[in-house]
This record gives structure tokens, sequence and C-alpha cells, in this order.
């Protein structure tokens, strides 16, 4: 299991999950507890936090899988990058019609980035 | 209630409904059918059929309130409209180095029209 991809799909769809779920997530994810840790944290056994995190790990993919919202964010951002670079190296031309349109595409590219 | 809105959220999250709300939404939305006659084909009452597109209603916004996929997905597609066409503007410069970076701005905004 990828850990990265994981954390990337609880970013987008951890709202949806129950406060329970939230909690064994990130106390595993975020805080790097063992499951032994969680477990004694939320009064619950080691294999009870085991079970929760399989569920919300399938959850998080199945969402991603039915929605592709996360797949589709981030082939956005990609391209934005690469928009943002051939715009800046339009910048630099003297043309100040080339400048402006290509200000216009840096503007609308970096709206998108956070 | 806003049924082009409801409807493009049903577009990303429809995959996460149960299938009877598909169905109740799909007959509802797509077909223009009434809540008598959706309820005479699923062989359930007018007011049934009514509270189960109340509740996928409320799913749908909550899914979004809680991800916001859809909001940032269409920000994407609006800005790469605009970037299109001041990239498509860029493409009529003669200097070949203005033109090609304006090619690969396009290329990597049409990409993500689909």
């Amino acid at each position: 299991m990828d850990a990265l991809e994981i954390v990337l799909l609880y970013d987008y769809y951890g709202n949806l999950l129950t406060e329970r779920q939230r909690e064994c997530f990130e106390m595993r994810y975020y805080q790097d507890l063992s499951l032994g840790e969680i477990g004694e944290l939320l009064k619950i056994s080691r294999q009870g936090v085991h079970d929760n995190l399989i569920r919300t790990e399938a959850l998080l993919r199945n969402m991603e899988a039915k929605t592709g919202c996360v797949g589709r964010d981030q082939a956005c951002r990609k391209a934005v990058r690469s928009i943002v670079s051939a715009a800046q190296a339009l910048q630099k031309y003297e043309d100040p019609a080339v400048s402006a349109l290509a200000e216009e595409i840096l503007s609308q590219a970096k709206g998108l980035e956070e």
C-alpha cells in the first residue's frame, strides 16, 4: 500500500468519512502511531484499529474509482505547471502584445494554484 | 432548487449513490417523469419517490460541501477556456519561438478538455 497515495486521497475525501475513521487515520498517517498505541488511545483492540484503517483505505479508493476527482485535479495541476513555465518564457518577449497575452495566461493559471 | 446544478453534481458524484437512488434520479431529471410515473415504475409510493429524491439531492450537496471537487474542476475548465483563447492569439505571431510556446500551452490546455 502506498502511503503517499492514500494520504492524497484522504486530503480530498477525508471529510466524507466518520469522525472515528478520521481519528484512526490521522493517528496512523499524520502522527505515525502504532496500531497498539492508537488502540490504547481510542480504547479499542489493535485488531479493531487495523480493521478500521483497512476499511477507510477501501472507502477512499472506492470514492476515487467512482468519481476520479483526484486524478482529474492532479492532471489539472500538472498541466498548469507546464503552462506557467511556457507563459513565463513568453513574458520575456519585448512585443507588448505578446507579454500582455502571456500575463493573461499566467493570471488564469496562477488562479488555479493554491 | 436549481436543476442544472443538481445534475452537474450528479455527473460527478452519481456513482457514489445506490442503484435505487440513481434510478429515481435519472427518471426524474433525465427522462423528466412525474413522481407518480416513477412510483408506478418502481412500485413505490409517490411520497417514497419524493423522499428518495430529496435525500439524493442532500447527499450530492453534502459531497460537494465536503470535497469541493465540482467547484475545483469547474474553475479549472473556465481557466482553461481563457488560456486557450489567449494561446490561440499567440499562435498567430510569426516569431517561431512565440508560436512554439503557444503550441505547448495549447497542447497542455487541450489535454484537460474532454
